[in-house]
């Protein structure tokens, strides 16, 4: 039986029984488990297979849950969920869908938060360190953080504030020599030079922070980490475990390329290829070769990505393209917005590509640092989509609500590529204001009417065919779907009817609407986004004066996890036949 | 003449004709000038106090603008402004008004950028630089951050950033041994490190992020920090210069309580008092007395602010009678955030209270660690109003906006002192979802209708007037407004309206909004923030259905600064008067 020993484990109770040789086996076993899960379905790779000996000696050495972990970004906790009486997930393809790629306390009183962003897990331990505290509990917390999340702000705010604490907890550094892509930022300087030194180097990060230290060098063997683990268990005070692991572990492909390994498709073991390729023209191939094309004429162009660039189309051929243009800040959103805003104030034409979820870390910035200062600061995001990530953790559908409505920023919505490719130069070539370009989350499509290259004249929307009655404004990547809406409802009325490309989702066509409302009695709006804060709400509220009819098409304002897009789209009646349902009841 | 040299100070180049003595006059009368405007119309003072000598003797060795000064917070910047060419709005009361408190590039070359949120300026500088250098240009950058603003996110991330790059780039870290209020996290401890052995502590934070660092301790002294600062000038890597500055510096009482005197009203120097005594109860001494009684009972809750407790009433003695149960994180409102999570899952009950506009820093905070985990923290939001702070970096009137939007969170608007208690306590008692409570920015009002303390059914709205034709829907501190607003329209109508306090912001209660659209056709919305994302634009989407007429009153969406209440209310037509004119037109 190939899982022998993991199969049994319905709790961390059992791990604990297991002698040295049997730990061994196991973390063999949890490592043909992840190729088993992430060779059929996809998943987060080289971060699991470094964490299977940690994984193992921290269920091994503490008591969860009455110690209590918290992983950073979670997408590492594999072996975390199969030691956690989640194994069958792993093992047996019929309960693959039985867990998410992150903590989830819904899964089990294993995982103490729903986690996808990055550089929170040593913020939130230390909220469960300090109840703890006042209601005279004990119990180990501990924070296991790495994976590049360590330059990210709200990291290191919680290292500083850790750093005045008195009592138990544990902050382990799972240091894999590796971000997401590359490590940047001048502290992983600083924990190579700790590598280096065995964590004796004299200006030490964490020793600075005001806490406590202790290098662990070998971070794939469980007896060393056992016993490293037991010298910090019950500490009474904050202490950093630092602790050299390696990526993509005893996967010889995933060990050298950890970049590409990061996160795998469906793939063949042997080989290392993924079983379906993927080919053809994405509006991420279409980003990344456009502005290797700008910067080759303008070296005023500066790219900057915040650790996600082969999420977004950057892989290294095209960053190393680009050169001294493209700039990955690592893990610092808020850092890599307001040097957007001084690049432009000194005459560059910065453009920070990342996704929608991730830009949730930058609203102020992007209020006060760049939209209050007029910086032309170009924001391209991928994902802001209900055809995006589906993950709770990672959907990107409040998009528009949060940018929308901010002063002086615009948000363009294309609907095809060559759309799309205007707004893109348009937003590099102005110098007024910034731009949100809400990269469609569909495949690339091409234009069903001329498209206006001019976005210079705020929130002029534009009208694809003139109707009468019902006017249909179908923004974004949701044309599609208006199109079809309104050649139904014009099919059903027998007459022809209006169907309007907003490409501005942060205002109203005013002066369109007062023309539209002599001969419109109904109208309709449509977007790939949350309805409330939104585009639709916008238009709803211009029109009220009007005493016209207003229909808004989004989605509810509730977190969507790992759905079926279509199932949404029913459910939120965003199909032309319960549109025009819908006309046809409020007409009455 | 009092302002011998300061009145004939122009711009930057008249400071380098200066000799030393003369250098050391014009300190006395910067100061004097200090004094002039901050004792008559108050004003950010011992930061400003404590930057006379650094200020000189930046622009005596820099040349500005060639040379690019990023001032953090920018609220340490009137000598900087007086050295300018605006020494009259220090010196002359005809002229304070010409100034804003913070940098701001409208006003002189010299100012980069609209800075008053902290922790952003090695951010913004390290963008100048990066343009700088595409472009093949000469000249120093310099960012100066001090004030507590090192423990922010946005500030460690940029240092760790800047750790990295390889060109001209000057970071001066104005140590006064405070933050607004007092200073915390690990690394405060570091800089006292630092100071006592004069630079030379083994653990160097600066140093651990990679970057190159030198110490001065005369931070007070012109010779001095000329002399270091020549040293640094056109340094072709990226420096920390770390200067030991007094806060206060020159007016005894502010360097012995350097926290009240951080920001000053108007006062009287010789004896230190205030000219105008503020007296009365507030929505401040209201909460901080309701903490404090409540914690006395449930040692479970926890008020956490970040570095601004002066600002929202908790001044030392009522932190202090708050002990174990009142968190100051610094200057940190990420990790606050997180952190809050933290202890409601551990069975604690956090709030974080701070101001709306820096609230702005914590969006995906609270939608990913707190709202997606369904955490029950209050945001105890402090002037999320037109009536609140009025410079146009910290209006906090995009507070409706940004967070009602969130899934899972109950956004509460009091009207009045009771309901406002009743919403904290039931927020604090409750363990279902995040709650904001935006904090009424008028005196504190009394209740003029029976206050229902039940919270728990969503989007609830209450009826204060049952009439017919039209209804008001007045929000929070907007609810007298609405309420003169229906008793005027009543009159004119000859009968009675509806008047509604809607108590959400975070939705509409549509069983009161389909019973109302029988007898009423228009509906009136009013609420203290911008229109856009906000609640009257919800209740217009959902009554678009209905066909009848909404008319939603809040503000445009802009940056307002420096305003006069009652001009942007007529100028956005929330009054009795124009809401009827309104009303009248858009029934014709």
């Amino acid at each position: 039986m190939q899982y022998k020993l993991l199969s049994g484990i319905k709790s961390p109770v059992d791990v604990k029984r297991l002698n040295e040789d049997q730990l061994a086996d196991l973390a063999m076993e949890i490592r043909e488990a992840l190729f088993n899960r992430v060779g059929k379905i996809g998943g987060h790779f080289g971060p699991n297979l470094g964490m299977v000996e940690l994984t193992i000696a921290l269920h091994y050495v503490f008591d969860s849950p009455r110690d209590q972990f918290v992983f950073d970004v979670a997408h590492q906790t594999y072996p975390h969920k199969m030691l956690t009486g989640r194994a069958a997930s792993y093992i047996d393809e019929e309960h693959f869908q039985d867990v998410c790629g992150f903590t989830d306390p819904r899964e089990s009183e294993h995982d103490m938060f729903l986690i996808g962003h990055t550089s929170t897990s040593v913020s939130l331990a230390s909220g469960l360190v300090k109840a703890r505290d006042l209601a005279g509990k004990k119990g180990n917390v501990i924070a296991i953080i790495g994976d590049g999340s360590l330059s990210g702000g709200e990291a290191l705010e919680a290292l500083d504030f850790a750093g005045e604490m008195d009592s138990n907890f544990i902050i382990i550094v799972n240091d894999n020599e590796q971000s997401i892509a590359e490590n940047h930022g001048g502290l992983y300087k600083n924990l190579a030079r700790l590598r280096e030194t065995a964590g004796g180097y004299e200006d030490n990060l964490f020793r600075a922070m005001g806490l406590d230290y202790r290098y662990v060098e070998e971070g794939n063997d469980i007896p060393m980490l056992i016993h490293a683990l037991r010298e910090v268990k019950d500490v009474d005070h904050p202490i950093v475990l630092h602790v050299h692991t390696q990526k993509g572990k005893g996967y010889k492909p995933a060990e050298e390329d950890r970049e590409s390994w990061h996160y795998a498709p469906p793939f063949d073991r042997e080989s290392g290829k993924p079983l379906y390729s993927r080919t053809g023209e994405s509006y991420a191939s279409l980003f990344a070769d456009h502005m290797i094309e700008r910067i080759r004429r303008d070296k005023s162009i500066v790219v900057v990505t915040a650790a996600v660039p082969g999420a977004v189309g950057l892989i290294p051929e095209k960053r190393n393209a680009m050169g001294e243009n493209y700039v990955d800040v690592g893990i610092a959103e808020e850092h890599a917005t307001a040097m957007c805003s001084g690049i432009a104030k000194n005459g560059g034409k910065p453009l920070f590509v990342t996704n929608a979820t991730f830009a949730q870390r930058i609203y102020d910035q992007v209020h006060q640092d760049v939209s209050l200062n007029k910086s032309a600061v170009t924001f391209h995001l991928m994902s802001s989509s209900i055809y995006g990530m589906s993950d709770s953790t990672h959907v990107g559908i409040s998009a528009i609500g949060m940018f929308s409505n901010i002063p002086g920023l615009v948000y363009l919505s294309p609907t095809n590529r060559e759309e799309y490719m205007a707004m893109l130069d348009y937003s590099l070539d102005q110098n007024d204001h910034p731009t949100v370009i809400a990269v469609p989350g569909t495949a690339v499509k091409e234009a069903q009417y001329p498209v206006d290259r001019d976005f210079s004249k705020r929130n002029k929307f534009q009208i694809c065919e003139r109707g009468e009655e019902v006017a249909v404004l179908a923004l974004g990547d949701f044309f599609d779907i208006g199109h079809e809406t309104s050649d139904y409802i014009a099919k059903k009325l027998g007459k022809k009817v209006t169907l309007i490309n907003p490409r501005f989702a942060s205002g109203v066509d005013e002066e369109l609407l007062d023309e539209l409302v002599k001969d419109h009695d109904t109208f309709v709006t449509l977007e790939d986004g949350i309805l409330d804060g939104g585009f639709g709400q916008k238009v709803a509220a211009y029109l009220g004066r009007k005493g016209v009819r207003v229909l808004t098409y989004g989605f509810k304002k509730k977190f969507y996890d790992r759905y079926n897009v279509q199932e949404v789209l029913e459910a939120c009646r965003i199909t032309p036949e319960k549109i025009w349902e819908d006309v046809i009841m409020t007409r009455r």
